[in-house]
């Protein structure tokens, strides 16, 4: 995908850029003092939504819920909290997460089937529900205040939307959000999103929470279309430790704020720009990976078929003897040669060819001279890209991760504790 | 399986134990000074032979000659170097495995089509085919003198099975191999093994190198069968880190020197013999899982088909979450079941019940209080037992592996420098 006449710009106030989108995010005390761990999106009006969920067959309370919700295409709040998964707890799970949707429900003066409910943190430990519920009443009764009934404007809902990007970190170093606008006939629409993603990272959409809000008039079933497209390329092209999770789910809300429905040129615009967004979520998500201390990047080109350059460029971007050889600093070119082949897609690896950043290492599939000293200057640094040639079709895939490092090790040694 | 009524016991000689094998290890100059890097096994008369093989789809030049010379189902030696894979080298690679073949028939006076090469190491680096010719040569010299044309015996012959299993390691910390014997109706029947295997390790028989030899009588046809079916639950079961090789294979020689053709009780005892020599090996090589501080052994039972058992097992044992949490000693059991849940293999997750060690941490699905001292305790052993039954059926299966250290870290970031 090249760009080149793109017309969208970058803006400010992530999912609460787009008209009559509002957030919040507070800390209810489920995480350390002065960690944010309750977070809130409104729609000042019902929206058509859409979602994709995690594929791991264990699926933790809030997403069956929301799955539940969302049946009838449309939603009107977000509430996450972080610092808990709410997975795996039985009964009580399913009715935390109930709690959660009644209190964002009574608290916005909603429905609670327009109220969807994610969670993230550690599995298996029941939810402290009193503390989460003081947390979404607070949350919600700040947005009111300083949102909705006040003349604070923009500003406001920026530190808001912000706020709710900190709320759904966990082992996260960095916030991730972002936001666009894009002229169209007639006026503007905006198109806004906050992720979060470190570990327990892998592609089959068991990957992370992603939440996007765009004021354009969409149905829920092209909305539902247009995310599934762009989530395939994008967040689940990321690994980082090969751990599906089961919590994981991104939603898309559509309030038609804007009163434009994009159509020709502008829809290609908007599908293009909800795929970019995906896109640099992903890769941030990628460059945060528990530990990491280098971003990897792994194209492939040449592939038969769309898949089988999907399945080279994530089996290689996940491999730990390719991870730990990019943290290693090592040109060790045999152990992506590996990852593909033993990756499931079909090509010949007598065909390959493999460069490390500028640096061909191998060529038709065996190594050929080249200078170790301007591969290791390529592997020194921060950004890390693989390309793989398998000359054997015109389809090619991108997937991003990160390196296996001592860190990652300690991180998750004891992430309960 | 229990083997309550096993009649066999544990003798010396590895490889060399049955009768008529011969093996010897020499330092050729592949690997640096003082480590061994070229192992011979030969077999007085040829011998009926069986191999399984890395289903990677880049495969090793001596593996594809390997299984040339096995169309027959025969072979007398077996030539095997470490500290280079021979793997994606082009039609040097080719050539290097088949000078490997013809220095090992005509050192040993063999057909060059009765010589089967294994190489591991590193991969894309052109094999110094001078070195390794001159250590076959030297290696099959030492033997010939002093096996097979000496009045040494026995002490002789485990001298140099001991050296063969040395010649074959690569990170290995351990030496890998074993012998048993079984007594049976006119005599005794012998079976000798030596693996190696530490990193790369992973199920799909991309998982390491293996040779069995015995004395008994069997046909090619009958020892492919029971080697495949032995390394389905043993080799196949261990994972380190999730990479499949390029290289790996175990292969298995029977000479029928005894005199034995094993029937009717015999045979299940010789069948069962062979399966428990594989289980051990299999089980050395995940203890010495490169960097392991901890053996992890996952023990799923109650499921529907051996095939899910064997999914979930293989899926949690090879799960970065779950091993770093068992290097962290930390009862993080929601990871289990999430690893479970992302294996592929059908199960109703509400049903499971998990174990670590002796302590039950989950029950139908969900978290029980459990005293997390205990679980400590069980996590500070340096074996690692989890246990998930899924109350779904009555097939089970056990995987194999170890914890995910900083120094596997350590050591995959530097391996080839």
């Amino acid at each position: 995908m090249t760009y080149n006449q793109e017309k969208w710009k970058w803006i400010n106030g992530g999912v609460a850029a787009p008209i009559g989108f509002y957030a919040n995010g507070v800390h209810a005390g489920i995480r350390k003092k002065g960690k944010y761990d309750i977070a809130v999106v409104l729609s000042e009006t019902a929206a058509q939504a859409a979602g994709v969920f995690t594929r791991n067959k264990v699926k933790a309370h809030p997403l069956l819920l929301t799955q539940k919700h969302l049946l009838n295409g449309q939603a009107q709040a977000i509430v996450v909290n972080s610092g808990n998964a709410n997975a795996c707890v039985g009964e009580a799970g399913d009715k935390a997460a109930l709690a959660m949707a009644q209190e964002t429900a009574a608290s916005l003066g909603l429905p609670v089937e327009d109220v969807l409910v994610a969670s993230t943190g550690v599995i298996g430990v029941e939810m402290p529900v009193d503390t989460v519920i003081t947390g979404i009443s607070m949350a919600a009764a700040e947005l009111k205040e300083h949102q909705l009934l006040s003349e604070d404007g923009l500003a406001s809902r920026i530190d808001g939307a912000r706020r709710a990007a900190l709320a759904i970190m966990t082992t996260d170093t960095t916030m991730k959000e972002c936001a666009f606008e894009l002229p169209c006939q007639g006026g503007t629409i905006r198109l806004g999103a906050m992720a979060k993603g470190s570990g327990m990272i892998h592609p089959n959409m068991g990957t992370m929470l992603g939440f996007l809000t765009t004021d354009a008039c969409v149905s829920a079933p092209e909305l539902q279309r247009l995310l599934r497209l762009a989530v395939e390329e994008s967040f689940n092209m990321v690994t980082v430790d090969g751990d599906t999770s089961t919590n994981d789910m991104v939603l898309f809300l559509a309030n038609g704020a804007s009163g434009i429905t994009p159509s020709g040129e502008d829809w290609e615009q908007f599908e293009k720009m909800v795929r970019v967004m995906c896109t640099y979520l992903a890769k941030e998500i990628a460059r945060d990976g528990e530990g990491a201390s280098k971003f990897l990047e792994v194209y492939v080109k040449g592939a038969k078929t769309i898949n089988d350059a999907r399945l080279i460029a994530k089996s290689i971007c996940g491999s730990s003897l390719v991870k730990t050889a990019v943290f290693g600093e090592d040109a060790n070119w045999g152990r992506i040669l590996a990852a593909a082949g033993y990756s499931g897609a079909d090509f010949n690896p007598a065909k390959a060819d493999i460069s490390i950043g500028d640096i061909y290492v191998a060529q038709r599939g065996h190594g050929i001279v080249f200078s170790e000293e301007a591969a290791g200057k390529n592997l020194q640094q921060k950004e890390i890209k693989i390309t793989v040639d398998l000359h054997n079709g015109c389809e090619e895939a991108t997937a991003w991760g990160c390196d296996l490092t001592h860190q990652y090790v300690t991180i998750n040694g004891s992430y309960r504790t």
